[in-house]
């Protein structure tokens, strides 16, 4: 019967691909995207919060680096019998609201936003349904400006984090310039209706060089590349001339930007938009010197492609160079933020192309970062000192006590639960108290109070089951008067910090 | 033709009955939720993050407080057919986190959340289908010093937020007092079968006190209420002594918080579960002054009812008592967050009763009493000084400039557009630039910077159309040494906010 009865019951269970953050997680993603807040701002970045929700129309029907239908959102008819869906990035929402109200925003218009957003894939190790993000564009001008201060924001934020140069790179290329290397080998222009796609491929190749080396890139850029497990890649089959030239295209990146900018003029030969796309990067490195910043933290690399379609210029990928430990192996961190410029913002909404550009950080990727560098969490101390009931007459007592640790500023609560000494202090130990305070009858009699330092005595504490064993173990404690807690509490925590 | 082009763009619009919030609102709600957050945190409540979206056997059929089935909820299927839905409040995710991982987590639990919840009901004024909430509880105690201190909390976060003494009361009534009540007057337990529901009939009653009027409620205890529009509302028919003594219970609210207990134990009579409250609620007073908490912030009651089923004990109601105009009548702000303690939290999971208490902050409410009152925004001068761009060719100067500016910590821009003077301070003028760097080639020359006051300049500024009228016209502007920048410009800004 109690077999039946229990079919009747609800199993609590989180939605696939989804999940819950606790305390830690909370603080350490408010802690990291406030010092990213404070700088997208100091660039003068405004704040923007759109609904969760928006018409499909209005989101589009692609997700915008795949060809993967509406099918990837999560979406509903509403009351209306109006199509709608969760935003799967941030950039749709952005489109719409400039679209909206642009006549009212100043112009060019900066915005940053942070937030989760919804795609329903596969879920995978490290891969969600809902996850943040954190985006910031500049929409309204084709000012090569724009795109220089997406360098220089992306360098501070991880500044500010306390990620020192050296341990972070962003990498800057131009979609004008790949183009123009194309345009000077006479690949033709790629048609999709006879899949006849040529460019295409070599940019899938290229952005494979980071994962295959210069050798599989150039089995791909000719006939193509059997992999591991015997599936074929069928290649780009340039000419070894024309693999060169892209070779060498890739293999471009250097310390010093202006001598790559010299190589890259040379290779895009007599290309219109080639040479374009090199006056950009020289612009872009000019600026980048007034803002003071140095090859050693933004360098030119061809080698980054981003995606496959939606850029039209300079594009950005932020790497951090520190090494991790990977399975055995040791290997840079790797990317946590990229992005670039980008033309029909609003086309569809206005039919006028908006240029814009910008940049996403990926929140859950430099969290992880922060982590592994110890860059998060120890200003995280917040957990409450807990007050022990050892007598329940004396509750107001204690109760009293809360009150002034929680007026000296000092996080505190009173433990609320029925249970003896021993759970308490396992209570305490769950809720990684730093301290915990104990008064008995003697304590009363005498106007004093028990310190318990939980920081040291955590191990300690473990083994004890009851209150006499324990203070005969001598862990770190201290008994101090009555009148001087919120004093001496103080103290307490201020040397655990030190 | 351009007419039948233009059909097939999308229109830009957001989802009915929601809302963008731009760069003011966002900050003002983001300062205004990080200082109830320090409160949550000094009171022991750790931060919890959960899904948007739950699965609807998950978040129950019905939503809290009224009879509306899932109808109102934004429901979908996901991928494994399963149907979801967007949280319509963060008490049912809470019941389900503290279902599923109750034996890893401290008990009591004490937990905050804040976050869009979604509702799929009729918009209208000030009622958007997402909106914020903003709620802490603690699960697992029947302690009422869980229940003492939710009332802490809130007086807590008003004084956080500049609300003072006299502008707000938390009002506290007790279920088991009125349960008490109707007990000692020998009405019938409801009976959803028959239609018999008469102590709910006096429940809803009560609950119109403030808006009906003490005569108004004599009505529906008597015979019933015919409204200004004729529609007759029954009444729960009770005798003219019955009706005394709920109003007597209803108008025991006084200053003194013993004396309503003393009067409240007169009227629940023989009844125990009446003087169960009683009892509780002189232990609430008690630890209410061990928290320095007088009849001044907490105030007991008996009016509050706080919706109809759901409560099983102490009921919170914080009013805010400072007085407001609305269409010409001068009124109380009136209630901005509520709660109380229930006991079927997570009942439908695990088949037992874990009691929980707690209470939500109304986020929009308590932001517009902020607003009212002068309390937020002037310290959100976050608004970039706008470096102006008289002549493209020092481009990487100005560009330098900003990057001095932002070192100095202030946050600043580049113009980033093309178009003339006219049109870059009217830019500035657009996003609230506080002030605006200029520099044409006399200013090179000389290695000085002009500053333009646009706090003290604004108004002047309109009216001019170029820039030698408006260098002669005076308005508040400096010109310093160019090296002497980030310096004059703190200063300036020093002197705009002092």
């Amino acid at each position: 019967m109690a077999k039946k009865k229990k079919s009747f019951r609800t199993k609590p269970r989180i939605p696939r691909g989804m999940q819950d953050h606790f305390a830690e997680a909370v603080l350490a993603r408010r802690q990291m995207m406030g010092a990213i807040q404070d700088v997208y701002q100091r660039f003068g970045f405004d704040p923007l919060e759109t609904p969760a929700l928006e018409y499909v129309d209005v989101l589009g029907k692609f997700l915008p680096e795949s060809d993967t239908p509406a099918g990837g959102v999560f979406s509903l008819r509403d009351d209306d019998e109006q199509w709608i869906a969760l935003r799967y990035d941030l950039t749709a929402p952005l489109s719409r609201v400039y679209a909206q109200y642009h006549q009212g925003l100043p112009t060019p218009f900066r915005r940053y936003q942070m937030g989760p957003v919804y795609r329903q894939e596969k879920p995978g190790p490290g891969r969600f349904r809902e996850f943040y993000q954190c985006d910031f564009d500049t929409v309204g001008t084709s000012s090569v400006a724009a795109d220089a201060e997406v360098c220089a924001v992306l360098a501070e934020c991880f500044e500010a984090l306390g990620i020192g140069r050296g341990n972070y790179v962003v990498r800057v290329n131009n979609r004008k310039v790949l183009n123009g290397v194309l345009d000077a080998l006479e690949l033709p222009q790629d048609d999709f209706n006879s899949g006849q796609l040529t460019r295409l491929t070599v940019l899938r190749a290229i952005d494979k060089l980071d994962r295959l080396g210069a050798q599989g890139v150039r089995q791909l850029l000719a006939d193509g590349r059997k992999d591991e497990s015997g599936d074929f890649t069928a290649g780009a089959k340039l000419s070894p001339d024309q693999i060169d030239i892209v070779m060498a295209y890739v293999e471009t990146s250097d310390g010093d930007r202006q001598a790559v900018c010299q190589r890259l003029q040379e290779l895009v030969g007599n290309s219109a938009v080639g040479a374009e796309g090199v006056t950009e990067m020289r612009q872009i490195d000019d600026l980048l010197q007034a803002m003071d910043l140095g090859s050693d933290r933004v360098l030119f690399d061809p080698s980054v492609v981003r995606g496959l379609a939606y850029y039209t210029g300079p594009v950005f990928e932020a790497e951090l160079t520190f090494e991790v430990e990977d399975e055995g192996e040791v290997r840079p961190f790797g990317s946590v933020a990229g992005g670039g410029r980008y033309d029909d913002l609003v086309k569809r909404f206005t039919g006028t192309e908006v240029p814009a550009t910008g940049a996403s950080i990926g929140v859950d990727r430099l969290l992880a970062a922060l982590k592994e560098l110890g860059k998060i969490g120890q200003s995280l101390q917040h957990k409450p000192v807990v007050v022990t009931v050892m007598d329940r007459d004396h509750l107001t007592d204690y109760q009293t006590m809360v009150g002034e640790l929680r007026r000296a500023g000092i996080a505190a609560e009173l433990y609320l639960g029925t249970s003896g000494f021993r759970a308490q202090m396992k209570y305490a130990d769950k809720r990684q108290a730093p301290i915990a305070i104990i008064a008995g009858s003697d304590e009363f009699e005498r106007q004093e109070v028990t310190l318990k330092d939980l920081a040291l005595g955590q191990e300690m504490s473990k083994e004890i089951t009851d209150r006499e064993e324990w203070t005969s173990a001598r862990p770190a404690q201290v008994t101090v008067k009555r009148a001087t807690l919120a004093e001496a509490v103080g103290k307490m925590l201020a040397e655990q910090a030190g």
